[in-house]
């Protein structure tokens, strides 16, 4: 992961979460409103599984071409955990990276099968993702041994996205469907993607001059960096928020079953 | 804002803010109670949203004058990011005040949009507010790098009311129209303000001597200071609640429906 | 507070009232089951009230008593804040207290007002009661420059009783009446009694030698002996409550109105 | 306890104390949606409490075993606190350890009484349970002094665990009987256990080589292995859960009332 490439793709993937998170928490909110006739009501409860479902399948899908990637892309170990011969743990970064991935697919697989079989508590696809955020962000915080002061920094920054994350799922355990705790995981989803992808810009610029590592200017700068990538997902979020519900509702007052 | 006049006028606007809040929340309290009939309530409600809105525009305009005054008052960085002759960031404090105006702008954007469109859920407004403070914490957080040791201290307790007005909306998303939450809100708002006109005084003393900022005695003084603060803020938020009561319920048990 | 009997005072005063505390909610709590009739029930809210009343009245009165042994006392600083003499803050650690004791007072205030006017919500005296030992933490926290290692710790080990009541105090807002959050305040005020004494005979021994303040050892056994407090209140607390269970329902079944 | 039994003797207990009460809660859940008549319920709620009387008595014994083996094993205090002769305290560690215990013990005890008699609310056995791995953590805190950086580590990093528990059990007692919580808290109980096996296997490795506990790569390594010790206790809590539903309610709609 230690590219420009590396920090791409995982941003893409949490952007793209996020947007579909979005999309998909507005339109349940705006057509909840309505309180339809039993059947209509049911009708919506099954297609609303059927996209759990779909959605499920594709983040276990992502985060197993993660973890293959991470271990058999180039430069990964190969499932080779320990360098007998040089006597060292082998690719640690490329192992830590593929068990941030491993935890996601978990949740992936938990939420599959509490929406197909109905064994498992609804609830517990949010644990599963409180877990799964938090494990990112504990591995992240004992990977930054001994690297520049901003590198560091940029990766402390994320863990305000991914505790925040974290905390937000572990409420939704208790607080299932309230749209403003639904509405900011969205948003910290989102500064998560497009934040992976300014930590790819500082440390591994892909053209332009590197950065000084050790300017204070630099990490004051990022920090504000923080922050208006956190108002830009405030606004991504919002403008998705309004469209979805502007075109389910398109008259205000009532809103269409299906959208 | 490294003046006497730059803490002063955040201070004067927390202060307004605190008092201002104060005198709402203990009127809808106090009319509350008042179980008056269909009618009467909706007019209450509907001049409840128009104070909303009023508040709103007024924040809404002074968060623009403050980005605008960060942007283009004397020494300001006018727009300019980087200084590509000297190459350095140009004016980042400047720039970081302009971002923590930017949030409570934020804030007052989305509220009046709730408030006269029905477009967002309610408590959406809290959790703007919240996130407002916690990103104004967040960029004091990592502005303190290399000050004075007293310097830091005054910084650092200014955080123990942005942080707890954060935790504090946050729990009003949940807990929306607990007297309790807002009055200990507007308390911790007014102890922001008077602090910030402290802040002003140690770091920049109009008349008299400097402080030496290394001094432990007068951080254990400082320190106690900010608990007056607090008191004081407590007795002015107490003294404005009961004038408002005693205006609203002259005879203590019935209170009059408009007050 | 430099001396034993500055130690044992305040820690007296808490051991009462976390055993005062404990009969009361105790016998709340036993009473509370008992369905009485309605003018019952009636006659023991208005005893409860007036309980409440002098509660406070004792505890404002302490408080009061406290802040003028603190100013006027020996060696206090009769409410002299500065020496101009010789250009620094006089006696601020005399200052400390009393201002811990002042936020003591308002909360007593506070709830005398409660008790007796009606004229503010009920759940303010746990608000005022929070932040009173919020306060009494916070001010311990900038309290201990430049101490030896064990002072340090002896007094960072009451932080966890003080900030510990601080969560369970700001719990009892929103859970009014849960004897379970009750009597966790009341073990915590207990352990805040006997540790205050703990703290007077390892730092200002009565008799036999000094504590070696820089031994290790020595603060794992003083942390050991803080585990050793909370069980022994925990015991105070479980039997009294038991005592008091007993006296009131004698049979098991049915508890007697009043005991 | 500075040997591998030592660490392995814990671990056992937590391990099968995780799988006993994810069996347990697991039974509970699935026959607790089947709404019995009156009669079954009460049979039901009857056998529960005796489940309840003699799990605590089991975990009672062997808190008084494992007192009673840190004071009088090999090595051991046997009750002396303080060696007069040498001056210093005596096995402090051991003490440490017993204090541990006691906690636990409590926890048992009262447990044991609110199920045997009533006298107590019975959410009372989860805050009990919450201060005994409070007093866990809060001992192992303070008892690393001195320690190699991978020692400190590895018991830092159990407590991620214990401190979880504890904030799951204090939320318990607001929310009793919510299967997630249950399932979580079983869950870090065998992370608990399993982690304290493999504390001794780095510690005091049975056989081969010694760790290099200054070597950061083992601490990422260690790191990452406590993210699959979560995973490993996850995959074990889930298959006990499945494994007791799919017994319990073979055909999926209707549980069998007693499994």
């Amino acid at each position: 992961m230690g590219s420009f490439r590396g920090h791409a793709l995982p941003g893409t993937f949490f952007l793209v979460a996020g947007i579909w998170w979005t999309v998909k928490y507005s339109i349940w909110h705006a057509t909840r409103r309505n309180k339809g006739i039993g059947s209509t009501r049911l009708a919506s409860r099954a297609s609303q599984r059927r996209l759990e479902i779909i959605e499920s399948s594709v983040i276990l899908f992502f985060s197993l071409v993660g973890m293959l990637a991470e271990q058999f892309g180039s430069g990964g170990p190969k499932l080779q955990l320990y360098d007998f011969v040089e006597k060292h743990w082998d690719h640690l970064h490329s192992w830590h990276h593929a068990t941030m991935y491993l935890f996601f697919g978990l949740f992936a697989t938990v939420s599959l099968i509490i929406h197909t079989t109905e064994a498992a508590p609804l609830a517990l696809d949010r644990l599963m993702l409180a877990i799964a955020f938090f494990n990112e962000g504990f591995l992240f915080l004992y990977h930054l041994h001994g690297r520049g002061m901003l590198d560091v920094h940029v990766h402390l920054l994320l863990l305000y996205a991914v505790f925040g994350e974290t905390l937000v799922a572990f409420l939704e355990i208790f607080h299932r469907g309230n749209i403003i705790l639904e509405l900011l995981r969205c948003t910290l989803t989102v500064v998560q993607g497009t934040w992976f992808w300014e930590v790819g810009f500082v440390l591994y610029p892909p053209r332009g001059p590197e950065w000084d590592l050790k300017d204070p200017n630099n990490m004051m700068f990022i920090t504000m960096c923080y922050s208006w990538h956190l108002a830009f997902a405030m606004l991504i979020v919002s403008v998705l928020y309004c469209i979805v519900k502007s075109w389910c509702c398109p008259t205000g007052s009532s809103c269409s079953e299906e959208c």
